[in-house]
């Protein structure tokens, strides 16, 4: 069974988790049933961190996990945090398979969604 | 004539702001023609600065700007930074007419973006 991880940066004003949340929601309409699991998870500062997040996909009965970046930019926290965080995981867990998936500042549909919204 | 200004909050990281030049690029290829002028602009950290993309946009003939937030989240860049840059300029140039387009955080393209991005 193959699990998606939306992985966001996490924030102290919790408006902007729900965002997280709320856009979870939607790829996990869109994402069903190729993703029987869809969650989110935070590098920081909000409610699960990402080896929760990793753990609750592992133990709902994953066997893979597409961990994938919801930032815009190829920052340290897309080239080096996440990466660490889901090594670090791998090691206590090397029966799950973990693939990390390009972050979404290099998704083809970006242009669409950023033009659909200027037609206002 | 309408322009629109991709606006992103900069980064120290040079590459980072190359990345929303390079959307911006994709982004213009999209909305050209209903779009004469596609520019970016930055909130801090990286040049053109929001007045500057502005002024950009107006010297080149445009009489209305959409001004689409690049990001993720309705944080305070977006709720209040934003809005209040453009304010300023406003005051200087009513005869500009600017709209601010919602954050790329409600964008209705988003989901699908994410699920291209999972099927690796």
């Amino acid at each position: 069974m193959r699990a998606l991880l939306l992985v966001a940066h996490g924030s102290r004003r919790e408006a902007s988790n729900e965002e997280v949340r709320t856009i979870t929601r939607l790829l996990r309409s869109r994402a069903e049933p190729e993703f029987a699991l869809v969650h989110c998870a935070f590098l920081e500062l909000a409610d699960p961190l990402i080896p929760e997040g990793l753990e609750q996909c592992r133990q709902a009965g994953a066997a893979e996990v597409v961990v994938l970046p919801y930032f815009l930019s190829a920052g340290r926290h897309v080239t080096e945090d996440i990466p660490g965080i889901v090594s670090k995981y791998r090691e206590i867990h090397p029966e799950l398979v973990i693939r990390l998936a390009p972050h979404l500042g290099t998704a083809t549909g970006l242009p669409d969604a950023l033009f659909d919204l200027a037609k206002i």
